[in-house]
């Protein structure tokens, strides 16, 4: 078992546990072939992430279905709660708001930012735009170190300072460009416009 | 100028391209180096890739930008219309239904579907969702080639096996497992329960 484990192990991690989590299986116990086929993934792979993140495999036998679950979970850290902000409440911005999946993962979006006077004022997903002169309190208060920025690329640099500033350290991002942040900040790219140029490259040959 | 480059390459294209269509600039012209220093990239790696979607950049000058930008989107393909159907009218489907930001891809999701009678008949993003059942005479009459999923996890493959009898040829998928397709048919990943995991993980160390 290994605290630290490489960010390709880790994006699959979910995968896995979606697997055991899901009907496909009514066994108690589950070997790593099992979930490498189900998946279509490489078994050695898979044995290596999964004996990474759990000590309970048997040889032969594989993992207790259950105990495996919690491993998971406890590992990725789905059972701690996030709370999160969220800058840009244009259309993606409300998409995420309305969406209630993340809750599944521990994620809760607090509270909503917009520099749009606009937009300001208005719900979304429940929650009321607030203007940015808000978000440092909010920040403090809720004690957030996640930030999504959902904003158009021209504004997404100004808004990841500002969540810099406020202490955040991890940055959800959907704005087609990359962030500057400090070294200790970290940076997930969601980057919507590069998997559609890869799917209409695909289509256009 | 070259037909194939790398998908690493072709996932940064739209990089190059936001920000060439920015504000950022001002100029007529700009180098590789200029546009790799706004984005945070290396400067040899942005030579490359302008390198191998355009033959008119010019020594110590570099591109003319609307050239450039004229070259990037017909390389990617945003000029061309993208016709996509999507399955899963669930809280993400309706979110993406309701995204205006796809259209500056040229991505146009022509109809929604599920395979939930209390979700058929409703309407999302100004389309009514659609019955399963219609699923292959859409993609007949639009000649539908894209095909979009945001069904969960247990309904993934169901979803993806009937897109690819109907003779999509390229899959966005949003659900958390990775799909078995024939090899002709390319599949986009977009795993946010991974993004979420990497940044839990980040947070909670």
């Amino acid at each position: 078992m290994n605290s630290s484990v490489s960010i390709q192990t880790l994006r699959r991690l979910p995968l896995y546990l979606h697997y055991l989590k899901s009907d496909a299986t009514e066994s108690d116990t589950v070997s790593a072939t099992v979930i490498a086929e189900a998946l279509g993934l490489n078994d050695v792979q898979v044995r290596k992430d999964l004996g990474s993140v759990s000590g309970s495999g048997k040889p032969k036998k594989g993992y207790v279905r259950k105990e495996l679950i919690g491993e998971l979970e406890k590992f990725i850290g789905y059972n701690n709660h996030i709370g999160a902000v969220l800058i840009g409440a244009g259309n993606l911005g409300r998409a995420l708001l309305s969406y209630s999946g993340f809750s599944d993962y521990g994620l809760e979006i607090v509270a909503a930012f917009d520099r749009s006077n606009v937009v300001v004022g208005s719900y979304a997903g429940g929650r009321r735009v607030l203007p940015m002169s808000e978000l440092g309190r909010v920040c403090r208060e809720e004690n957030v170190k996640l930030g999504i920025i959902t904003v158009p690329a021209s504004g997404a640099q100004e808004a990841c300072d500002k969540l810099v500033a406020e202490g955040v350290t991890a940055i959800w991002n959907f704005a087609p460009i990359t962030l500057k942040v400090p070294e200790r900040v970290h940076v997930e790219n969601e980057n919507l416009a590069s998997s559609l140029a890869v799917l209409s490259k695909h289509l256009n040959v």
